[in-house]
């Protein structure tokens, strides 16, 4: 088996407890190689060649399964209502179909998730969410509050098919029509009878496709259907990217910041609608903190040295010789042609060309910070 | 690396999204070659030698790393309350160090997991949670309510010793007293100025005690202690067994049932106490179900042919020819000498000597219910 890093290879135990996804036999057909678990679902981390991968998705196509990004469905009379008041953007103006990202807090103004939200159907919005148990935070916030909705997870999986010739794939798959599809825009489309939503969304930068499998038994067929239209564009079997989302300056909820983060923090402040007068759950404790200001910031970094090895866990990060937060991810970045990392630390550190001692699993390195999202022009 | 089950052997993918416990590297030295993830943590499944582990477990004593088993704290005026509340068992005569296995349930009856509550002090209390997000549950109740009450994840490190010689292994450790300990019952402890509180539980029926390690900077240190205070009566390391729970009839949540599972269906009835006048989440719910009866159940299989594979996902299970619900979980049973099943199933089909055909990852099999817990009275 390809090792994941060095130093450590470990086995993944399986069991019901953690949940396939309708993909799950394809992708082993495929020949994937690794696992993580998001949503209590396994999620495909890689097929044994991390730059192929890397590659497939910033050359031609890459096609993930990830079912495991699961949809939480607000539906009935209270659907839009509760809605808001889950999340920090002002959604009142949503289209059917339509999609933004939505950070979400809890009453103190700590960030919960990060979902895409659809307005799928009049009285219909899910949630496409990170990995934690949004169900039981809107279960329980719908039924104190006797809101008139169902809260449930939908046995809904998305595939995402993104990269440079994503739109050429899918538009080999579904038809030329889906090239219109807007950014976060959904639409129905079906191939052999199997219906899906199909988004222009993902968590990457380079442009894709997510189709939104309705009905899970056909996983396997939708799979193959997508690499069989993929073929001449050169698609792929890959994974969300942990390097290429660092390269992008996609945030990664629970890697890049501790649970008690908020949005400010974490760099999702432009999502926080403080300027109306719409209400939602943490509002007051996010003015507040707002008034305050920053008192530890997501950052990025350059790392010093031969290629960094991935941080599997939080690194301790130090200025002056005192502990300042910590490395949250680094690698090697192809397109900066560096190593790249995303640290969490208190001001002052946060301030560009600040110079971090970090402990890269016991392996002393110094980095420098930059300003996210990383920029050729701000590395210096 | 070892094979975890026939035709299946992945790699897991790591990063700061999931978390190492404060065992990770004490886990790694002593040769951990299977996690699974729970609670956002690494859980060790294994160090290579499942029969050995399995002897350990039910002839000396096994050392489990169960960080993962996470410690949700409410402490202020309103603890007290919002545990009574959360929990479907009447908690109003708790004494401080005592512990109680209370499901939980949502406004549905649903259940939503099944922790041991640990009173730790007049004004706090601990759930130590299966795998989901109660965090988030208890916050979302605590704040809709506006109750005065902090509710936390605590740094807390549950260290198991289990098996028949885990009171000799703790009582070298940390003195006789600790054998004065009472089921359920948790004291302050320590050793070289490590602290803990230990309790007389864990997650087998071998008998055994959990470490609370209060300070996750110190996992290291009482790994190797308890290993070094164990090594004469055979101590070694282990994990969560999931043949000896089996045997056991200790319920897994997420693994052995559906999310939407209420505490009758899964043989947790006994703790759901509506009999008082005690309010608590869920009771009305709880009443109807109780009123209405059993539509669903979890029983025992006893599954014929060679030895079974682990269910890596549900398998379908039929009778006369109909789906009736999925096996859950199986293994080849040592005590029995027997393959055992677990399975979910609908009314009628719950009856003891169903025979049940069953579709173990495409291998046809036969299957008899039999109740729950195992007993070779039942067993025929």
């Amino acid at each position: 088996m390809a090792r994941w890093t060095t130093g450590f290879d470990f086995g993944l135990g399986l069991g019901a407890r953690v949940r396939t996804s309708p993909y799950f036999d394809a992708t082993v057909q495929a020949g994937v190689t690794h696992f993580t678990v998001y949503n209590h679902m396994l999620l495909p981390l890689g097929y044994g060649d991390p730059k192929a991968e890397y590659r497939r998705l910033t050359e031609t196509a890459a096609v993930w399964d990830v079912a495991a990004q699961r949809q939480i469905e607000l539906a009935g009379p209270d659907a839009a209502p509760l809605a808001q008041l889950l999340a920090t953007r002002d959604i009142g103006r949503m289209s059917i179909g339509q999609g933004k990202y939505v950070p979400m807090c809890d009453h103190h103004g700590r960030l919960v998730n990060d979902p895409l939200l659809l307005r799928a159907a009049e009285d219909a919005y899910w949630f496409s969410i990170a990995d934690n148990d949004v169900l039981l935070w809107a279960r329980a916030v719908a039924y104190e509050r006797g809101c008139d909705v169902e809260v449930t997870e939908l046995d809904v999986a998305p595939l995402a098919v993104q990269g440079p010739r994503a739109e050429d794939v899918v538009a080999a798959l579904l038809g030329e029509a889906v090239r219109k599809v807007g950014f976060f825009r959904f639409q129905a489309f079906s191939v052999d009878e199997i219906q899906m939503l199909v988004g222009r969304s993902g968590w990457s930068k380079q442009g894709g496709f997510e189709l939104y499998l309705l009905d899970p038994s056909r996983g396997t067929e939708l799979w193959h259907a997508v690499m069989a239209a993929g073929a001449s564009f050169g698609a792929g079997p890959g994974c969300p990217n942990s390097i290429e989302r660092m390269e992008s300056g996609l945030f990664s909820l629970r890697t890049d910041a501790p649970d008690d983060a908020d949005p400010y923090e974490v760099g999702l402040g432009k999502w926080v609608d403080l300027d109306g007068d719409v209400e939602f759950i943490g509002r007051k404790a996010l003015e507040e903190k707002r008034r305050i200001g920053l008192t530890r910031e997501l950052v990025g970094l350059i790392i010093e040295g031969a290629a960094a090895p991935p941080a599997i866990r939080p690194w301790p990060a130090e200025a002056d010789g005192k502990p300042v937060g910590t490395v949250r991810a680094a690698a090697y970045s192809p397109r900066y042609q560096r190593n790249l990392g995303i640290a969490f630390v208190d001001v002052p550190a946060n301030e560009p060309g600040t110079v971090l001692a970090i402990d890269a699993e016991g392996e002393r390195r110094t980095a420098t910070v930059v300003p996210l999202p990383f920029d050729a022009q701000t590395m210096g």
